[in-house]
């Protein structure tokens, strides 16, 4: 009997979808497509792989042995029980999304720097005001708390704009690439964010993330400093955000929030010198980001049936 | 008696202002700084040199030798008989506007692609929509209508976004900085055309670039084609470009237009998929660009002091 591997990744169109196929096949697998968990459930009891990011599949899969998630962010996965074989290992598409993040990035933050926000209800109203005091990504102290795979290519990208600096933060005081002038660790965090005018974040949800920037670090922030968020939002304590925008001393740019989707009465939507966008920085709707998640996933396809390390395995204890 | 140096360029702060002051007193000038052309008029009888945007400034000054514009365009000083004086030569600050044009570039673009438009719309509604299909600069075909200032410092940039290819047209050429992949010039511009994803226009204003890009030209351009006008909108043939707009099948981000202004009843304020900025993309508004323009002046001041040929000195018959 073929060994079955359960796709449940809708957004994937035929092209990924036959690439998923011939690997199957080579590897004595059968690989059976859904468009929802709906229609997925009653297959998983013979799945010993499933490529999907609803944690309903792992629940639900009793001999499964490696859940693959399309996705960057666990979190879901990480509460004790979610996984009903005692077997299963997961693996992230950590790596896949980066140059979809990077370019929401540069966007969002050349958007705040030049008013576009302004700009957009000035010609909405076809008038011709043009002198709004613009700021530069050139010359800029840019401070990236994350530098896995969105950070790194941010870097990359910021770096064509000459800023005056490119600072990255992380636990290991690697610095990957040398795509950072330095590597900022938790005993040095404090000065760097005194002096940046533009703090990008990319970290992933965990304890040590967990409100990262509260209230006394944002207090640090100088005055128009801006902030990007695409990692995930309970690394801000969204609180004193709301205080310090309304207060007028700092701009954001928030694709993630504490809750999603961010609730109608939210407070932010009227804070001012926010934008605010519907965490699409990185999902599933750039052709180059589904086929790199599908040759993520099968690069370690061959590494489980070839026995080997899968190489995007994640900790569920730290999180990522 | 000293020598006069006008300076009417009302966006000089003091810093800027004293940089100059100083350079004058070293040259034996006396430097009068204006807020106005009006201001200006009455002191313009004994003016050497002049900074300053205004063809009024050249009209009425008897005895000028020098004028320098802090613009990039020339167009209105190419008139003849718009210098008053006989011995008068004409000097751009081209050069200074390609950082600030070049984030605008790659902002409008980048909002474009990723249809930031119509998320402003839902995120103005509160609503959490996230799926609209988004296109990347990654694996794009650039062509770029122009290579000086402008079209080098956006080369620079859009290569960290790692573009299928950078394709410059100019009339010499020339691969400055072999920043392009290739050049293409008036004979090879057709195919370059059509297979274009994205076209940057930074060309100037000349006999030469008048509708460039007509009916004909923009009837070669694929379907879903991005145009991006920071140049002179006279390149443009505006009324074929409002019908390939009408029927859907082109983008396009315009910051200069035919006629400036843009009257409130042109066609292209109701035109789907146009993006319109009020031509922000290269004015005096960001410090770096400031800085810079005083820094041109200033080296072409010394030149002009030394009596050395001037740098930047624009052929009032090309028109650049």
């Amino acid at each position: 009997m073929d060994r079955i591997l359960v796709v449940a990744v809708k957004e994937l169109d035929g092209v990924c979808r036959s690439r998923i196929e011939l690997a199957a096949r080579r590897n004595e697998f059968r690989a059976c497509f859904f468009d929802s968990v709906e229609e997925a459930l009653p297959h998983l009891q013979e799945a010993e792989v499933v490529f999907g990011q609803s944690v309903t599949l792992a629940r639900n899969a009793p001999r499964l042995r490696w859940l693959c998630t399309p996705s960057a962010g666990v979190e879901q996965f990480t509460v004790p029980g979610t996984f009903l074989s005692p077997d299963a290992v997961l693996t992230n598409s950590s790596g896949a999304y980066g140059v979809t993040i990077a370019e929401h990035v540069v966007m969002v933050t050349l958007e705040i720097l030049r008013r576009q926000p302004e700009y957009d209800r000035i010609t909405a109203q076809r008038l011709w005001h043009r002198s709004l005091p613009v700021r530069s990504i050139k010359g800029s102290r840019v401070l990236l708390l994350g530098t896995g795979d969105i950070g790194q290519e941010t870097a990359k990208r910021f770096r064509a704009f000459e800023p005056a600096s490119l600072v990255g933060y992380n636990r290991s005081g690697m610095n990957p690439g040398r795509l950072f002038d330095r590597i900022a660790g938790a005993n040095s965090l404090a000065p760097e964010i005194k002096t940046a005018d533009i703090i990008i974040i990319s970290l992933p949800n965990t304890v040590d993330t967990f409100h990262l920037l509260d209230a006394d670090r944002l207090s640090m922030l100088h005055d128009g400093a801006l902030i990007v968020n695409v990692g995930r939002g309970s690394v801000i304590d969204e609180n004193a955000l709301v205080e310090e925008l309304r207060n007028g001393r700092l701009f954001a740019a928030l694709d993630v929030f504490e809750q999603e989707p961010l609730p109608p009465d939210s407070p932010l939507w009227t804070c001012p010198s926010l934008m605010i966008t519907p965490h699409i920085s990185g999902n599933m709707t750039l052709e180059y980001t589904k086929d790199r998640i599908v040759s993520l996933f099968l690069e370690d396809f061959d590494n489980y049936c070839s026995g080997r390390r899968l190489k995007r395995l994640v900790d569920l204890k730290k999180g990522y």
